[in-house]
């Protein structure tokens, strides 16, 4: 457990640094990152480095006993660049380059870019690999932001017809695995394919989610680069990542297999403007963010990061993105970065040090405000520094890995064959993911969340939000795992090359569990159906509601089958075979909650029941207790002399700390 | 009366075929559609062509007793042909091409296009014309479809050059029918006009109207070269072509005027979901389908049909392509597929005999399930087939032609003029002309709906929507007819050029409504305005509302006239002169029933009261009635023993058939 | 006070002119402006000019007695010329030209269309300018419609690149003023500088923000070019411009300052229509518009006007080109027609003489309808015309000039910065100073709408909507006016370069408003913050709601400060110190207009309780009430025989001229 935060020494002029340094260990922080974007310092001319100002920085920083993540400078190609080879610029879907002048103009394909990128890296490794203030690294900065995974470049399809090639070895084997004959769409050679844009009506699934796998290999690939160049030139020094929050236009696992530590820019606020969210639902949290939107997070990196996962940048007030930015509440800052580290992150690092008052970000909150006084959020943070002495010194084991009871499987390629292949527009896969996540969450429990080819042994409850494409060793790992398993609709319900299983859905699946799906419906926002449990109190009214989409279950097959539940017209609508659960659509939240407490129950696992503003999480020996709302809620069941930090009144954005029983 | 299927043998392995076929007979389905996309397997190589594959196909239907409707695969061409023709892909109102990758990526001006479908018509033709199992031919599939009347390529406005040369003659002409001395927007020859797109403002509505009917001419030019060549090859085989539900991007009456059957696409649910209702009535009619989509669709094209009309596509389950796809009701394929009968159908045939479990429509149902057993759809079909041998058993004159007291003018060009020129957002053609529609049939008439152009004599009442251009005899015809005409706002208000009327409008129907219309105007639509009949009961309680559009006619020329109703500001709201009905604005659904119903009555027109979920319709000796509901339905004034097919209790989803009184 | 009428002698036979003229001058006109889109017949062929026609409609004008108000082509160049030169036509941010067929298809930065613009002008002012009957000049019309003031072609950028060096001189001094450090956007000479178009992601501010500046100055050029050209060949005649409602995609008082009379085209309903308001209120004020946006515009232009301001375009009737095209109610013609003159207007002049019945624009009113009888307009007009005759009978000085005690400061940077770099998504400046502007006139108050370099002396109350950058000398010249100011929020918050002040906000204004404005939130449409007054009579409820945006006012600095008004979570939301009120947020109207009525009165001003349909206002001796609402309006304090049109019972639509006491 330890802080960190961002500067950018180019910014500001070099009299401020030492005294910047210093403040920053006053404050507790213990690691700062840099140079992400400072490229055109480093390089201001072609061929011509400036390592001086760079050199003074870090020995500035190191001198203050604070350590340096570094970073490659890729996510900002200078305009010398871009005008020696404008192939780098990527090609929008409207078959346009994308210019110069922000950020992330870059084409993972080109390759250009990539002997720029190589040339670049080595430059910096060379020179700080070995610097003893520089402990880690970052490669680049938030793969893919501003939807820059995908690229139309002449440069990216040559690339995609060899990865096809690789992937089909024949063009008759691409031609059968996508079902080209439809439409007349067949191809006679691999040279012949284009990418999958600008077609009369929408392009075929196959070739659209190929190219998405294309798209997101050329990502890993690009940092793979990175890595290598910088674990050849300074040894032993962990290499990190920052993705975004609940990002999904690469398989960050791919990715992630790369790195040491996988680290994500949290900024609960920014997130819940821009995500789903209703604007109900947007103006209640507004705040405070949604209280399970950074801890799906958390669980999220935490599971794909060989060491400790970060968060590489803090939201420490109002950000500059969002359709409207509002402040956190007092509190805020300190209750996002105890729920970090309640969810096993090494490091909570803030964006940035000091408001910078120019350019694009320039309303971005920082530490410091522009003037270069403490702004709350430096507050809190110091405040936190303190405590987290408090909590190291409780013998609490506080640094100690996380194992949960609970699995949740998530997945990436399923939002993108969703995506492409939705049947219903609203079948958003993060926010059904992050729904089944909150209801566990609701229920007090504490989620690993796993990629689908991950070890379940030891689980006692795996939950499967809408999941495509099934391995086809899934079945028999959930079966040999003993755990009760939750899955949600069309899940199984396609194949690897997105056709329908010949078994139809639940396909590979159908071992464990014989419900054959023979028909779908998904459901406009204004329609929903009533749900009936098999054993409801009720006489008459539903128990609930089933929204977005229907399966229709085989009633030969339901024969075989426990129906727990069924629709108002009388289909099934949630089924069991043995350990194996299966809902036929997404209900509501309540009956979401309600079910997954009782299969819970049946997997031997407690449960608790928070109201919607508390949450709990336990790492090692302490559980951690945390308030988004707005009133006092009183913690019971925790001894007094129990707390390491705060007490049984848990006030509103309150954090509370204590040995577990 | 007969049933028919669509049929992909390209997409199954030959060794299902002779089953399919089998089952197909077996199930009462007489004819079988195939090859409308099969371009790729007929001609995998330029110039190689491959007939086993399609000759064992049909020779497998033939020998099963089923008639084979071929088509012409020019829907998809293959992407050797693209890539050897460029120029055959539309081009955009972006200026960019629409790419290869689904289907329909060709311009129909495209001369390389044209002279290529030529020669894959002619193969075909040659190949199939007097093969005893091919009865009939379609046409390419869909003309229009995602959005490709309209191109913006160089070929087509040098054919539009043409074109205008032919219809003006002179430059000075076009400039003086156009008025392009608004704006200095003067030609000086036609090489100097373009395609109306992209200018900085709205482009000169005479300048986009013409453009609209050039390229309307460009399909029909294009379908009549292909029935030239089956014609020419096929001698005696009617040839249709399948149009889309109330699609209007070209006038379908020129077009048809080349076929021998007008068959259409009927998918109640996607039409729902994607046509112009609001979010409540999408949810009321849900798993049915609007009561009067399917029959305004039958009524326009049973209307344009030399034969009887067809529905050359029949959903039987869930679609894939809107935005949300329910699953029809139990019984809802039977009652589409009787109601399609009762309308006037030769031919019901369902989309598709088999789901396909790849490509883009893999979720689109078909009258089997992927996995190969017969869907509810199925099981629908062949209920109907048996009813239909009992129907035709009944003496009824099942198969009988239809001619009713009522018609309905439908023009394409009010689409494309109002589209255009709109004046009022919200002004959507269709819909109004579906209002008027939905109201007569409410009060239980059967209606036949046709052209402008169309005889008008031995009609009762002739109803006309919003119609700005009409022929300089129109008003002569329709005073000839004897019926009672309605005319809805804004008929007459503008010349074929697009210009005001020099006597304002009504224009050339001034001549039996003498009703100067001198100023107009649009309603938003949180805005509307109180309509008050002249004989109202009600002492200062409007009687309905108007909405969108308000006529103001001239209260010199309404003293000659009978004002009917009045707005609340005074302002007549619908005027009489003889036979001529004049509303003045669209009114609400309630009073434009009510009005109709008096106006009938003056017509000599007998009505019922039809709740909004029964609709009843006649053909030959037999009524047929329709429950679109949720309640059941009691049929009256039927005698016990004149149920041919049902009872006197409709229920739900339910169908009766029934000798008429 | 005159009345004028634009008229277009090309659109008609040459034997209706007589009879137009006539007719015009026995209605009361005085003044006709013509031939803004005649260049295709003054010059039909390159270099071909045909004079005959515009000479004999001067003449017949004349003859009649009615001044000429002459205009130069340049809207509209025409084809020969597009053809010859096709880099005159703009390129759009998606890099494509903007084609020819409709109207201002040309770049301001497009050399050939300048060196045409000057030629064209140059034949017209030597043809006319020292005709008899010309009395006036129109430069062009309505500089910057349909977004027309931004191009992204080559030669826009290349000018840009010479703008910039005049205006940073070095590359070093523009990359440190701009802060282009940040993301590595360094440039290293002027020619690598780009537009800012297409990024990645938003592209820096400052950039932007000095793009939108030269786009305005080109404007400027342009116009100046034309304005030079007429001076010396028509010496003694006012140029005018025909500015539109509220638009401010250039500096409108940099255009004006090269003008003698500023003039602005009124449409009062399609200005309802399309601009910010609500649903609700679009309906509330269908066929009048809003009470305060016509005087909204008249007091905008009368402050930029050297000579009185003119309405250059009335709207006569409906119009065609906003999305729902009601008509006015009888009277407001009349209305508008009167509250211009209030305003200080020295023409209005009717848009247009007769409805064309042809091109984009047929459904526009006009005095007369397309078969030439005189509309609800024109009779208006005529009434118009009777009672100016009576008004400037009266002794009132009906022709004053007119100065208020109230400025209000208006900016168009401001609106630009602020879409530029919103924080907010809805902060919309024009809005925001309308919403200030509508308090004040809910009052009662007289508004002089004034730039931020106007002498402010004389005023005793000045409001400033939120206005980012401010002038170096503005808090002096504010604190020596001896007035009561009122900022709005963000006022300050800017440098010219878009940078955050070094004090932070309200930066150059803390000398004499001491509040450091720390943090800042905007807030969605569905937050909203209680607001209580300092003195508030009520114990526990809001007096009002904060909008849109919060500033944090230091709490340090508030010490200092009288805070007048609190949100509800403590922070100050009013403050003031000394004369300077200093608002954090954007207030809902009933406590903007109580907090302005409370400044008001320390200010010496006197108020009036106005209701929301009915408007005061004041020009020499007289004052003119006029009623927007459904209710006739008694005035009290008005003496029975100071009334020179009316009487105290002011009807709907009604209007009242009387003495002032």
């Amino acid at each position: 457990m330890r802080l960190g935060v961002c500067y950018y020494p180019e910014h500001w002029p070099e009299s401020m640094w030492e005294d910047d340094a210093r403040r920053m260990k006053a404050l507790g922080i213990e690691q700062v990152r840099i140079a992400e974007f400072a490229w055109s310092r480093i390089e201001p001319a072609p061929g011509e480095y400036d390592w001086g100002w760079l050199d003074r920085a870090i020995d500035v920083l190191g001198a203050a006993g604070l350590k340096v993540v570094m970073c490659t400078p890729t996510a900002t190609p200078p305009k010398w660049l871009i005008d020696r080879h404008p192939d780098i610029l990527p090609i929008g879907a409207d078959g346009r380059p994308r210019a110069f002048g922000s950020r992330r103009h870059y084409d993972f394909s080109s390759p250009s870019y990539f002997e720029a990128s190589q040339r670049i890296c080595t430059a910096v490794a060379e020179r700080y690999g070995r610097h003893p203030a520089v402990a880690y690294w970052q490669t680049d900065n938030e793969f893919g932001c501003h939807h820059t995974v995908l690229s139309y470049s002449p440069a990216a399809v040559a690339r995609f017809r060899e990865w096809l090639k690789a992937r089909y070895r024949t063009i008759d084997a691409l031609n059968d695995a996508w079902g080209t004959v439809f439409w007349s769409m067949e191809y006679r050679s691999f040279d012949e394919i284009d990418a999958p844009v600008a077609t009369v009506t929408e392009a075929h699934p196959s070739h659209r989610l190929d190219y998405r796998r294309f798209a997101s290999d050329e990502v890993a690939r690009y940092n793979r680069m990175q890595v290598e160049i910088i674990r050849a030139h300074s040894p032993g020094r962990p290499v990190a990542h920052n993705f975004m929050q609940l990002f999904t236009e690469f398989d960050h696992y791919k990715v992630a297999a790369d790195l040491d530590v996988a680290s994500w820019d949290s900024y609960p606020l920014g997130a819940l403007e821009e995500q789903w969210f209703a604007p109900d639902v947007k103006a209640r949290w507004l705040r405070s963010g949604h209280p399970d939107f950074a801890s799906f997070n958390h669980d999220v990196y935490r599971g794909m990061s060989k060491l400790p996962f970060w968060v590489m940048e803090q939201q420490p007030g109002p950000v500059n993105w969002a359709m409207w930015n509002p402040a956190p509440l007092p509190g805020m800052v300190r209750l996002w970065s105890w729920e970090a580290f309640a969810h096993g992150a090494g490091c909570v690092s803030y964006f940035r040090w000091r408001q910078a008052p120019f350019a694009q970000e320039q309303m971005h909150a920082g530490l410091n405000t522009p003037d270069n006084r403490l702004d709350v959020g430096g507050n809190e943070a110091a405040q936190v520094a303190d405590e987290i002495r408090t909590v190291l010194a409780s013998n609490g084991d506080a640094n100690a890995a996380i194992r949960s009871k609970v699995a949740l499987v998530y997945d990436y390629e399923a939002k993108w064959l969703f995506e492409i292949h939705p049947q219903g527009a609203d079948f958003h896969y993060p926010r059904f993911a992050f729904e089944y996540y909150s209801a566990l969450r609701a229920l007090g429990l504490d989620v690993d969340v796993v990629p689908v080819d991950a070890p379940l042994d030891g689980y006692s409850l795996v939950v499967v939000p809408p999941l495509p494409v099934v391995p086809d060793d899934f079945a028999v790992r959930l079966a040999r795992s003993g755990a009760q398993v939750v899955l949600g609709p069309r899940t199984g319900s396609k194949t690897r090359d997105v056709r329908i299983p010949t078994n139809l859905p639940p396909g590979a699946l159908a071992s464990v569990l014989p419900a054959r799906i023979w028909r779908v419906e998904s459901m406009r926002p204004n329609v929903t159906e009533g749900v009936r449990l098999a054993d409801s109190q009720q006489a008459s009214v539903a128990d609930g509601l089933a929204r977005h989409w229907r399966d229709f279950i085989d009633s030969d097959a339901a024969a075989s089958l426990d129906v727990r539940a069924r629709f108002a017209d009388g289909h099934p609508a949630y089924v069991r075979s043995g350990a194996f659960h299966y809902f036929a659509s997404l209900f509501d939240d309540a009956l979401t909650v309600r079910l997954f407490e009782r299969i819970a129950r049946e997997a031997g696992v407690t449960t608790l029941q928070l109201s919607d503003s508390v949450r709990i999480s336990r790492r090692g020996a302490l559980t951690y207790a945390f308030n988004y709302g707005d009133d006092t809620h009183t913690l019971t069941d925790v001894a007094d002399d129990a707390f390491v930090i705060g007490s049984r009144a848990l006030a509103p954005q309150g954090v509370a700390v204590y040995r577990s029983r």
